[in-house]
């Protein structure tokens, strides 16, 4: 929402709806850097809504855009400043700011407390004390700064345009930027994020606060390397799991890990036994990846909630239903026998010869069925109804087995002796239609892609789960996983209700 | 080599290298199948030294070849023979296959044991009993069989043709294409290997006990998902692991993937504890997946043994290098902080706002340096020697820090805000040129990769690494865990001489 000025303190609001932004530092450089891929070619090309204006001393113009040589020269005051120039030059970039009444400045500018140095520990002292006498408030610095693309904020120009409904906060900004591509990859968009840097003002708990408070945000992801105030943090994210689920990944959990984060972030990694607790016992999911990461959020967002542990796993190859089998259980997921009145009736539809009848599922011979009736057929995909003998038999059969809480179908793409491209759009296909209309809460895994050749397919595969709103993995134990974590994160924390998407 | 014929119990070199090759079951259809591709169209591209005989009781021809309508009608007693026909026929041909004097019969046709119905056991034992009396060897039956690339063995048409210095036992086919396709794309290549299926005659101690003897396998490599014999399984295992390095990726480890490999391959998976027990006793090394295995193999096969697990890791990106210490410290490794006399010289190098110059390192000032030089240049490539003010300067600097046993190049692909095919080449190049010319163990880790330009971009980087011999993983986690593995197995083992490929 827009916003309106009024006496309050200049909050997040601003940060996430400016009225006008403005970029310090970018280059008139008519070959580009990547400062203005960021903050000039992202933001316009997300259709920020307001205006911005690039400022450098040196004046001149990017393509047709007019650089200003100072804050004061551009017609109006803008909301938000992002800092692209040398640290030593800040503390004169927020006086100039204070003098024109600027609400946030985010600085991508690093080389302050993260340095280990005192020169640079001193000089954010110095822009923090600035900034709370002028009401400024300050986004990093060493960060890559406000995500929010239903105002066009951004900070990379290929993310995504449309919103959504996850809400992130991440100390690190590469990490932010591969979280929002792993995540579009998938179809998961954001409401709003931030990548927060060294936090010596806008810090883990007041975005997390702030997102726990937000109506467009169902599930927070968070990405965090330290708190300076674990109290505070304890208190704030206990509230925010409260009201919906949270997923954090504690960034520089080991001994090293932490000193790693210091010399990143300046956080104060603080204990992992700690971090553990206090994660635990607020009903955060935590995990510890921003694979993992991304596969809860799949689960989060996309999936049903499975009403217990019992998956049954359906496949196609011997090998792969045996890797997949100790995924799962090790996973804590668990896989019961087909009843027998169950697997005479699957008898009829799979073949014996070649796969597997308990669970996991080795559909193998099902699937070499279709393909060769498809071929057969000049191509034509088959049936896809009761009486189809196929997967719409099958899953009919599934879900006539009261003892089963989720199904997971996967697809191996580089164990068949014959390249993906001869056999997975037939073989994939079919099922994708079957699983569309299951009740179950149910999944799609595509693993074991090496070859260029599985890439491509399997992208195929994932477009038109895209497009059917189907949630699928990359890897068996992440879909195990966040699968084991949905069902418990939803036994501890019954007030959440997020819904699913489609 | 070649056989001549002896007196001696046909042994596996028939199976290795056999002299002429019939496949049973082959289809005249035109169109073909997977089963031509696998049985035909595999061995003649890979070069098989013999004629190759399909027989199919139809006779007719698949392309010009013409197939024969049985073994007695093929021009000479093929001496291993491929059975692609109904488990009922079996027992016919394997006394087809006596009557005309062939060695190795192996079967891909399911339907035995692994089904738990009694029809399929009592079928299993009795081509065993007609085997054992024929003086035939049994391969499977359930399995895709023999990989021999010097030989022109091979059941899929797009595995390598050439050799290398790896063997393999695989109880599973699809296990086993998977493990020779993620293999080859990383460079690795095989001496021989089997996938063994029901193991009812040839199983994993015998393939265990060839291929310790083997003098062209220098690494051998076991997917295994049971055995009947534990007591010489310990004991082959105990004394192939003396003699070379054995992984083993024991393949239904859990409860229910225990129960999943009986369904399988019929196998006797038996406890997870003795297994575990049996492993680590005999000093091979263990692995839960094919991707652990991959990368062990590369480490074995490719790296340098590093003298201790003292790391110094070099990335692009504040959090890419805290997920990356995370995962070191995890696996093992350790990372000393820099001594500071050469922190010092290297920060005449590496500014230092937006980097770490601690242990890990974050290189991106140095990594933007060298790409605005290079633009500047227009485009060609910097000086990689002394003096240079760069990668190489960087690498004299890590080989003067004698603490230091391994160094690890990691490169996140989706994290930077610019697209991979903006950055990645002009980026990683040059140091993979300083790389090559590190006399330290060292490896790079090309990872975070979801966007389609991230994996072309990777799979140049990837290519130039096969070109010049530099090992490679496509995961942070895997290379830390191989390259501590690989360390602490040299321990156990010095008696291994695995040399170098290059």
């Amino acid at each position: 929402m827009p916003l309106s000025d009024s006496s309050r303190e200049p909050s997040l609001e601003y940060a996430f709806h400016p009225r006008s932004m403005a970029v310090v530092g970018l280059s008139p450089d008519p070959h580009g850097t990547w400062l203005n891929r960021m903050y000039l070619q992202a933001p316009l090309e997300a259709g920020f809504k307001g205006p911005i204006y690039p400022v450098n001393r040196k004046g001149g113009h990017i393509g047709h855009i007019r650089v200003y040589t100072s804050l004061s020269e551009v017609p109006e005051p803008p909301d938000y400043v992002v800092s692209c120039i040398p640290a030593q030059q800040t503390p004169d970039l927020l006086e100039e700011c204070r003098a024109v009444g600027v609400k946030v400045l985010q600085l991508y500018t690093a080389g302050f407390t993260e340095t280990g140095l005192s020169s640079g520990i001193k000089l954010q002292d110095r822009l923090l004390e600035i900034a709370r006498r002028a009401r400024i408030r300050l986004i990093g610095p060493n960060c890559m700064g406000v995500y929010c693309p239903d105002w066009g904020m951004s900070f990379s120009p290929d993310l995504p345009k449309e919103p959504g409904n996850i809400g992130f906060l991440c100390q690190s900004g590469g990490n932010a930027v591969f979280l929002i591509r792993s995540a579009a990859a998938r179809g998961l968009r954001f409401s709003k994020g931030i990548s927060y840097g060294n936090a010596c003002d806008v810090n883990e708990c007041d975005i997390l606060e702030y997102l726990a408070d937000d109506r467009g945000t169902k599930v927070i992801a968070a990405y965090i390397e330290g708190t300076s105030d674990g109290r505070r943090f304890a208190d704030v994210l206990s509230r925010a799991a409260a009201v919906k689920p949270v997923v954090v990944y504690k960034g520089g959990y080991t001994e090293a890990g932490g000193r790693a984060a210091a010399s990143h972030t300046g956080a104060m990694a603080g204990s992992e036994v700690i971090w553990d607790g206090i994660i635990r016992q607020t009903g955060a999911i935590r995990v510890n990846s921003i694979e993992e990461m991304i596969d809860m959020l799949v689960a989060l967002v996309q999936m049903k909630r499975p009403k217990g542990l019992n998956t049954c796993v359906v496949g196609i190859g011997g090998g792969a239903s045996v890797v997949a089998t100790d995924e799962m259980e090790k996973a804590g997921l668990r896989l019961p026998p087909i009843p027998p009145s169950i697997q005479e009736r699957m008898a009829q539809i799979i073949p014996p010869a070649g796969g597997m009848l308990r669970n996991p599922i080795d559909a193998f011979p099902l699937s070499r069925l279709i393909l060769y009736k498809k071929r057969a057929q000049g191509g034509k995909s088959g049936n896809a109804h009761a009486g189809d003998k196929g997967w719409s038999d099958f899953m009919s059969l599934l879900e006539n087995w009261p003892d089963i809480d989720a199904v997971i179908f996967h697809f191996p793409f580089d164990t068949p002796p014959v390249p993906a491209s001869n056999w997975a759009a037939a073989t994939v296909e079919p099922v994708l239609t079957a699983v569309r209309t299951c009740h179950l809460p149910s999944a799609v895994v595509f693993h074991s892609i090496v070859t260029d050749a599985s890439w491509r397919e399997s992208r195929k595969m994932q477009a038109i789960c895209l497009a059917e709103e189907i949630p699928f993995f990359l890897s068996l134990k992440g879909a195990a996983e966040s699968i084991a974590h949905l069902h418990q994160a939803g036994q501890i924390a019954k007030i959440w209700s997020v819904e699913k998407q489609h």
